[in-house]
């Protein structure tokens, strides 16, 4: 038996009339190229703090000559052409976005960023977060954290995952990174050749492990609903075995390899969600995996892992037409539209 | 390095003041009887159209005797308590249940229904489904499809996983069903015993196969943005290769053992979707898998497949506080808010 439908599709969204970059490091360049290769978003303005940068056209620090003809900019264009967003690639942590933040809500444009905690800045920043609402509300825009880790694996995934499962006693998600396979920055950040005590000294001082973490597990907890009192982090470096030499790095036995992260949404004493971290030089059997323990209980994998880059360049793409589909106000990632 | 944050949790959704259970069916009865067990949402009516069923009091439906003293009603309770939600659990095609779904819309219920085609009744039914949504938007009330085929794994969470990718140039769904592990109605479903001609008859006149597939992949179609013009969709009988024999059926060499059918979304003569389904006696490696061919490319599994009985069952008592949350007319799964 065969059948065939006709389909008109979706009438899509309203449009957006152009894109501004703000920050145009390793991730908000390839942002760039992928924006200039589809031609769906037109990029009206690039802003970035780097003297390097200001004046340079988007063809030249992109190579792609086809770009559009926009230079490089220390300051923010005054005023936003209506229903304009810009993707903010430019810091992970609140305190040091939020100015930046501010600027482009005050001048009318939509935000979707990649700072790591605005995707649950309620954790940290309760007061910042009711204030980027408040402004958001009062300008008419909508501004969301974005990306994959936090944003998509350790949150957005397992919440919809758990719509098909009823008594959720717990939720565990698991990533392990081989962090060999990743560029120069990746294998920096974790800590590939320090000393365990260089490792313990900047964890002390959170200068070292994936930001975001925590922020994940209380987006996952609200979401929920679980009966959470607290959330708790632990990190600890992955030690080199045996030498290690990467493209970028050597790595004596006894050094760090690596981080080993975890993170647990905790009730009283019984853990009511786990999400675990490995990102280290020759990490085993790279994976994704979430656990819903409930009724039924679910297990979903990604073999070999989401790849970090190119799926955080997406997603923020992606949340062009997201961001310019929501209502005014602050959002996560789990109350930001799905499509635009 | 240890750190713990206080976590204060969600300040969770407006409360539901009551359910309606409408078609006590195999799914109906056991969505009773998590709500009895949950005591999270208080069940107020109960209606169904069977005379061996009507009168009957759920504790003795439910077997459950801490069931609210709720008989089995023929009629709808005329008017709905403010922000009441029904559960919608009588009938696959949109335009059967229809007269059902503007019963409880006119009596001032939200609605979460497991009617397949309500999933995307876009597709078949434009006209109903712009009715439905005229009325609840006048009523006040969120209507809308749920479940987990259609309505979580072959369009939602296809949907989400590519948020992370961009350019995507073809999703591909598979879910494999070792049928002699499920109920004996699943197993009848699918044409266990059968003659090939017998099913080839049914299938002609689409009274066997998989409802909803289509939906499906016309929900995921839209949600992309996918430039496709026609829905396909193929159904055969999978033939038993040898003697089949489960706690229901005995099924010889060459009689029809389950179905195979495959839906896809098509521009001109390239796939832009496909979703398979194996539903049948002994099917092996029984999984469901989604893959999005794009940048990155991302495969995602789920070993041993969703249970379908429990996570439909968890789909509808899980959407009473997402219909709640929803605004007012009628949604696609991929709309309704994620949590309540």
């Amino acid at each position: 038996m065969q059948r065939s439908l006709a389909f008109t599709g979706p009438c899509g969204g309203a449009p957006v009339p152009g894109v501004v970059l703000y920050g145009l490091g390793a991730i908000g360049l390839e942002v760039a190229r992928r924006l200039v290769e589809s031609t769906e978003w037109p990029i009206i303005a690039a802003v970035d703090a780097d003297p390097a940068k200001v004046g340079r056209s988007l063809a030249e620090l992109t190579g792609l000559d086809s770009a559009p003809p926009v230079a490089v900019a220390r300051e923010l264009p005054a005023e936003a052409p209506p229903g304009a967003v810009a993707l903010h690639m430019a810091g992970s942590r609140l305190p040091t976005v939020e100015p930046q933040l501010v600027e482009l809500i005050e001048a009318g444009y939509s935000v979707a960023s990649s700072a790591e905690e605005l995707c649950y800045p309620q954790l940290r920043h309760p007061e910042a977060a009711a204030r980027l609402d408040a402004l958001a509300r009062q300008k008419g825009v909508a501004v969301a954290g974005v990306g994959v880790n936090p944003g998509f694996l350790m949150d957005l995934l397992p919440l919809v995952a758990s719509t098909v499962c009823l008594d959720v006693e717990r939720v565990e998600v698991e990533r392990i990174v081989d962090a060999a396979t990743r560029r120069e920055p990746l294998q920096r950040k974790v800590g590939s050749g320090m000393t365990p005590e260089q490792f313990e000294a900047l964890a002390d001082r959170e200068e070292i492990g994936h930001v975001g973490l925590m922020e994940s597990c209380a987006l996952l907890a609200d979401g929920l609903g679980l009966a959470a009192d607290r959330i708790e982090e632990e990190l600890k470096p992955a030690l080199a075995e045996r030498q290690i030499r990467t493209d970028y790095f050597e790595v004596a036995p006894g050094q760090v390899a690596g981080i080993i992260q975890e993170v647990r949404a905790m009730e009283g004493e019984t853990v009511r969600a786990k999400l675990h971290l490995e990102m280290y030089l020759g990490a085993p059997d790279p994976r994704d995996e979430v656990r819903i323990v409930g009724r039924p209980e679910l297990r979903l994998v990604i073999p070999g892992g989401t790849p970090g880059d190119s799926a955080t360049v997406a997603a923020l793409v992606n949340a062009i037409p997201r961001v310019a589909a929501a209502p005014p106000g602050l959002h996560t990632p789990k109350d930001l539209p799905l499509t635009g």
